[in-house]
């Protein structure tokens, strides 16, 4: 049996126990992470940061994913492009500052030098025949949708943004996302596998015990049905908690603001969600650690507080959740099979001023904390799973995302069709290998 | 030739020259050392620590082994129990200090909730039909012997403890170890493959070269004939030593305290041996840096000092040295193909106060700076042995213990009968692949 | 199809496009790496240094290479030899320090005592049969050729040293190196392939760009011709820079000194080369930071300056340039796929006494800055090589050296002559596998 057949035969394996965890090599082996990165991580728009932090021409940022370095790059006032990182001369990294601001992208090595569109402008002593217009930069694709940068890494046809996430507009127009600015930003270094964080991110059945913070922002029932976004509770949770959210609705509503919940409509989509669900019944009005505003200017079209929030999930790697007053980005970058880069981008209204309108350290600090946490808790729980006594075990009803998660996952890991066998057949005997 | 075909024809190699050290794969190579764990590390009962340490009932401590940490709980007065570190739930590390007290076994992640004896208690919104008994903590085989506390970390039937050891309880018992009391304990990580670390620790042929307190304690007489324990001296320095042997044991016996030698019966006790002989014929007292009292309370069934020691191997990874008033647990645990971690317990009677009946000190020193010796001198055996240039070489007739625990080795490793080559060939080109 | 013609296509691949960089497996695969180490690495002389860093008799230093240690030292007043640091008894390190003096070379572990000349003398308690002239150390085959300290560190013939550098011996006598002192050492790790290494120290297209310094003691059209010592420049800009070289021959043979440029004549000796070249024709004297001159005292047969200086080149890892007053010997150990160590060392006139003839730092600048420059400069070249996108890209003219350096490691790395197919076949499915 050769290692694909392998691989095909433990995918198989995992859809025999629906409402379980996958298989320990899911979370450890180098195969798995090389097949997630080829067929989902590079298949899937990822969300990479807000066109505020490259706002004057020229200015660019670097994405670091293990081996890739990506410059994202304003062209022009109307263009943001991106680039690997890599001269087509020897190969030198041409970008070394995590970012800055460049008129043109000369490399150090040889100065070979590009235009902010990527085409080669300058080689120097070149031999006959050289031809500069084949030895542009490479490119990624990009899509810029409301001022959040999308990059698509895979090396085919992306898929159509359009339908995927045309629904999401509403949502992101009402919130101004398009016009915020960065207020903050972190890095989060993660000793797990993706899926272990991802896992953790959408549900809310740990956070009675690991959250004091959160759990203090938010009432019981709002966390059973919507904890961890639209998706995350029971059905019976949610209706339960339909009172509450609908007597918010109506208010809102009233009020002229938008409202929703975009449910998944089918497998493919069961990660892309949208929805709008009040903060917490006693008059919070953003989420903060204690419910006051994180900022004196709300964003785009709200003239008051309205104590809603807003969700938006891409993909497994990338989300959006807002207050009236300030958005936060996550971004979820895989790195090796055992550590994950978390990546929080804080944005507000373009016009709000740093120490007068809000505190960076106020308006950052819940989901700093619960961030740091969720770290803690993640890196204990890949520790475990290494281990030879690790067996997958059973979800509980809180955890009704992770089930259609893990679903959606093997669908776009791809077992082939016939293949199907034991769950328990490992690719490798080390646990790593 | 398959993978299993090459090793079993590397292990026969090994059997041509019986007097010679083994390959450089034993030392360097990943496969080995996944073998050597599973056929030899996981099927002996090891000796992890001392119940004194975990007196109370609910306190634990963690033995981290490679990707392994697993909980050793005092369950009741009179049961001791080892769990895997594993919530059966999403895999997370319930305990995450290496030692504490527990009423309830919490996992930090979801609060699943298991008792001192690992069953389910606690499991939030489980969907219907969930059965808790079906999701206890994964237990290991616990043995405790005379207070020594032993694991079986393999899957299958451990092997029957009281007929391997049985013969070492009148040794443990005159010392008294089943009530002894903790002293101090140290980790010493080792950057050295197990097997170098046991060579060193089973001959005294480097004692000379490299040990100036442990040579000072010891006769030149005693050091050649038991100077890593019993077996590791030649039988010629073994007669020669006979004559002090003798009337030590004339003169203890006399006393009314308990004297042997237990010498293996067959290939597979080679490891297991207990005994008791004189320390130094100069009025040494105890197995100290200057022959002084390790502490003023003898332990056990001791009286007064009788002048001896006793030695007990289990396997391996396991031993206990003792003088009338303190003992030493040795724990050897290999971590990877390139380190092995090190652990000593001292122990003394139960009532003996610190800094009362004992100097912490003058108590651990000896076996102190030893120990460093050692992982000196491992440490540049494993840089030696990593070199293209090592080659087998001839043990001495003071490494005559070496010589047997090689054949104990090879034995346990388990070559196919049938498999039987040249001693070159090589699994692999990587010298640690 | 197997490893080795998949490797053997991955070569061939690369005759291709033969003004083209390699592919990314030549600079980040395990495989490679180890192919390289034993068809090239082992196969070549490597200088390692100068005998008057081990003056004295007993005097050695270590050569670490990967997992080998290696002492070089000196056996009589007339003899250098070489050993592997491993003890034949049971492979520990012999020598621990990085430099020191020995009467005898005797193992740390069980004091086993080696002549200079590696002989076993004493072995205490060896079995009867014991044949010590069976167990002496493992020499390298070691060959000093004008002070310069050159091992072969292969297992098979060496190739015959006279024949290949023979026609080194008027740059290094009238130089004097034979009878230069050490008057600083330094290492620099660095984080590349060391093919990476050596192409950038071959070419001096990225002088202008990277090398302020090393720039402005240089002229443009020097730069051009000989920036990277003989064979760097192209054709044309040697033609270009013929007036000003042949002016400075004329004068130099004029003077009595001798002058010359050894082309390679043919493929295998592309390599080696050594020049005699001037320095900067405004009066520069030595190869200095503002080409005043390095030292008091002119080495060898100079009698005053002649504004020229010397390079030799003896294969990628080894070469010596100097000016009339010092020299500096370049070493490139390759250490891992991703890592190469660089040590310089710098001779002067063995009559020349440190802060009254020569100050270290003003001797050191040039070489140091240029060396870390250069250490920035491969290491950014490493990261951006490990790209997805990177491809192999176009050399300049002023790369020449480069494309035979390629083509001299192609024919030795040994392509099997029958195997050609796409160059972009790869081993492995990792950058780094």
């Amino acid at each position: 049996m050769n290692g694909t057949e392998c691989m095909d035969r433990l995918i198989a394996g995992q859809r025999e126990n629906p409402g379980m965890t996958l298989d320990q090599a899911f979370y450890v082996s180098s195969r798995v992470f090389e097949r997630d990165v080829e067929r989902i991580f590079r298949q899937q728009w990822i969300l990479v940061g807000h066109v505020s932090r490259i706002a004057g021409t020229g200015q660019y940022f670097l994405l670091e994913i293990a081996n890739e370095s990506i410059i994202v790059i304003r062209q022009s006032e109307s263009v943001v492009s991106a680039f690997y990182n890599v001269c087509r001369h020897r190969g030198s990294r041409i970008c070394l500052q995590p970012e800055g601001r460049r008129r043109m992208l000369t490399c150090p090595y040889h100065s070979w030098t590009y235009g902010l569109d990527g085409a080669l402008k300058v080689a120097r002593t070149m031999p006959e025949g050289f031809d500069p217009s084949q030895y542009a930069l490479t490119p990624c694709q990009v899509r810029v949708h409301h001022g959040l940068i999308f990059l698509y890494l895979g090396s085919g046809q992306a898929p159509d943004f359009d339908s995927l996430y045309g629904e999401t507009v509403p949502y992101l127009a009402q919130q101004g996302i398009a016009e915020a600015k960065t207020a903050a930003r972190t890095d989060y270094p993660n000793a797990a596998n993706w899926k272990l964080v991802v896992e953790n991110f959408i549900e809310c059945y740990h956070c009675a015990a690991a959250h004091p913070e959160y759990t203090s922002v938010h009432s019981e029932e709002k966390l059973k049905a919507f904890g961890a976004g639209p998706g995350s509770g029971s059905q019976e949770d949610v209706d339960r908690f339909q009172v509450v959210q609908e007597a918010w609705e109506q208010r809102t509503r009233e009020s002229g603001n938008f409202v929703g919940i975009l449910e998944p409509e089918h497998d493919a989509f069961a990660m892309h969600q949208a929805a709008r669900f009040p903060i917490n019944e006693n008059g919070w009005l953003s989420e903060t650690i204690d419910g006051t505003a994180a900022c004196n200017r709300l964003m785009g079209a709200f003239q008051e507080h309205d104590g809603g929030q807003t969700a938006v999930s891409f993909n497994p790697f990338s989300y959006v959740l807002a207050s009236n007053d300030y958005a936060v980005v996550f971004r979820f970058t895989p790195r090796d099979p055992l550590n994950t880069d978390i990546e929080l981008t804080w944005l507000v209204h373009p016009d709000a001023e740093a120490e007068k309108d809000y505190e960076v350290a106020h308006l950052t600090r819940l989901w700093h904390v619960t961030t740091e946490q969720d770290k803690t808790i993640t890196e204990n729980n890949q520790l475990g799973v290494l281990s030879s006594a690790y067996r997958p075990g059973p979800y509980s009803s809180r955890e009704a995302r992770n089930i259609r998660f893990k679903h959606w996952y093997l669908d776009h890991l791809g077992a082939s069709p016939g293949s199907s066998g034991p769950g328990s057949v490992a690719c490798s005997s080390s646990p790593t290998g």
